[in-house]
């Protein structure tokens, strides 16, 4: 047994091999499937890249055509589900609802083999935006909406149950764009539990429900949140430099910042960034962008930390109005292509994920019935 | 980034740090905090166990009294959980019934500091034989059980459930002793997706559910469900010696034989099956154990392969009157004691756990409009 890590966590050690996602490899930023991060944030569509995670091609016209259909045609949520998201109350943390949605929809429509898991795939990727939406119009608004919607983008139908009527063109390219960047990111917390629970031969649903689980915590998703928080208690950049410094000064965590593979930069940021400026101009308010840009100096000049996808998610996340408590459940609409994806993958080659533990508990002692114990 | 294991599942590496439990130290066998499982297995009970698992020592008396006492209180699930698991249709899988029923509680429940993980534990490890039981008999009989019972142990609590009356005290001492050698098993693929989930920081039902979902693959828990499956194939044991002959010829897998760790035996084995043996006694039917001996005694010869825990748990719960589809559920009700002393040592001395890939996909390509794809 090795014993060279006694509890890293398992930094800068392989755990497996991937096909579908290049994390900064030779300093080349991001690339999903060998294409690059930028290009697909440019050019493609949340639903090329949510194929293309699934079959490692981009899909041809007829293929995307009929893909997005069958998308399109998933969006409605089982009576009993619906029932369970009404039992839910308002103050339950978004992610649990996901993660309860998720593996209700798995009791009522089980994997009941391998070959269904592209099925359960686009259900999921259709339906998390009903659930996420369904619950907090319900617990918020007594509203019970109607969750089959004609958009035709994953990114307009969740804009479209979150605002109660379709959203405009910008905004859908906008969420269309972040939808895009948070898609993938190799053996990132979340994905390798999905990848564990998958090695053993469970079913999707669980992998899925383990994978929300984990970017529930503070450590993984949740940082777009937290920079939201921070951004919106200024007033303006004064107020921000003079704030941030004060928080720095106290040893503070500013989130959205650095990274635990990256070391320059986000490739991501300069992306979300030019939409974060695009929306904030059309809004007619600068305050939050440029707060948030004055902000990412700053951390550069005084920490040498650069800004992460997060950073600009968050303004971005407000522009488009989506409420705070919901930003992290938007991720999860979106990374559901990269789990599903490392969830195929894992089980093409599956080899169970069981490491071992180091010892460092007491050494063997005798038992003593309980009358007998001081 | 080190790369020697290239899809390995992290086989004999080690990925963090345990005073938990010691698997096959220097072929001591299995012990939880020192205490060697065979004694524990004979002088204590399960509650001493997990409080064990959760504090690092057992209670003494007053201690012990106080934390049973709190265990007995947490026995009923609140009116949203049962009207959840009521939706659940007969027909799903009875981890999934688990899976929800526990996000579900994290919902209505939920951990709101860390300071109340003891409370969560507790609550979990007393309320999963409720949710399992309450499913179990609304979906198959229409009946709404009271869950509260005043049994002592959780072991009692659990076959009154199923039982609809109090078990008798070897019964109750055969779950009990069940319970405990199944309680807790170092980095096995549940109990490491609970350590990465919590790892993040997420919520401690997060970390429960993830655990669950990778429990319910075959190529973890279900091994006592699929040898009970193949014991009672049989009707006699001339029969299982040809049958099993035949299964190995065509190379098919037993279950219940082996072990990803254990090298010579499993120490579980010998317990168990003792008390497999005590319960066919008392029912005057040897064939189900009778068949089970010899088929251990076969896989020996033939392979040099041991029984481990999961094959004569199988006879031990056909002869407690369990249905075979609650063995796992089953094997939650105890795992919970180890998963939850998991998720306190690894909140304790926290480290993100999330590790690399090796990227064995396309090189670097160009983006191409999905009108000049071919």
């Amino acid at each position: 047994m090795s014993a060279i890590n006694k509890n890293s966590g398992l930094r800068d050690q392989t755990a497996g091999q991937t096909a579908l996602c290049a994390v900064d490899l030779d300093q080349t930023g991001l690339s999903y499937c060998g294409y690059d991060i930028v290009e697909l944030a440019e050019q493609s569509t949340f639903e090329e890249v949510t194929y293309l995670l699934s079959h490692g091609e981009l899909p041809d016209s007829t293929q995307l055509h009929q893909y997005a259909t069958q998308l399109k045609s998933l969006r409605s949520l089982p009576p009993s589900l619906k029932q369970t998201l009404e039992h839910i109350p308002a103050t339950a943390h978004p992610m649990d609802v996901l993660r309860t949605g998720c593996s209700m929809l798995g009791t009522l429509e089980p994997e009941l083999g391998f070959d269904q898991q592209f099925d359960i795939a686009n259900r999921l990727l259709a339906s998390f935006p009903s659930m996420m939406c369904y619950w907090y119009r319900y617990s918020h608004d007594r509203v019970r909406i109607e969750t089959q919607t004609d958009d035709n983008s994953i990114a307009g139908h969740l804009l479209h149950l979150l605002y109660d009527h379709p959203a405009d063109a910008l905004s859908q390219r906008a969420m269309d764009v972040s939808l895009i960047l948070y898609a993938e990111h190799e053996f990132n917390a979340s994905t390798f539990t999905a990848r564990v629970c998958a090695s053993t031969l469970s079913d999707f649903y669980s992998a899925v429900c383990g994978a929300i689980g984990s970017l529930r915590g503070p450590l993984h998703g949740g940082a777009n949140e937290a920079a939201m928080a921070l951004i919106s208690q200024f007033q303006n950049p004064e107020q921000a430099v003079k704030g941030v410094k004060k928080k720095l000064q106290g040893k503070e965590k500013i989130m959205g910042f650095g990274h635990a593979v990256y070391k320059v930069s986000d490739p991501r940021n300069a992306v979300i960034k030019q939409w974060s400026k695009k929306l904030s101009e059309r809004a007619h308010d600068q305050r939050i962008f440029t707060i948030s840009e004055v902000i990412e100096k700053l951390m550069w000049e005084e920490k040498k930390l650069f800004a992460n996808l997060d950073f600009f998610s968050a303004s971005t996340y407000h522009f488009l109005g989506i409420p705070r408590c919901l930003f992290t459940p938007v991720f999860v609409c979106s990374r559901i292509a990269g789990w599903a994806g490392h969830i195929f993958e894992q089980r093409k080659n599956n080899v169970l994920i069981r490491p071992r533990a180091d010892y460092i508990g007491p050494a063997l002692r005798s038992y003593k019935p309980v009358d007998q114990r001081v």
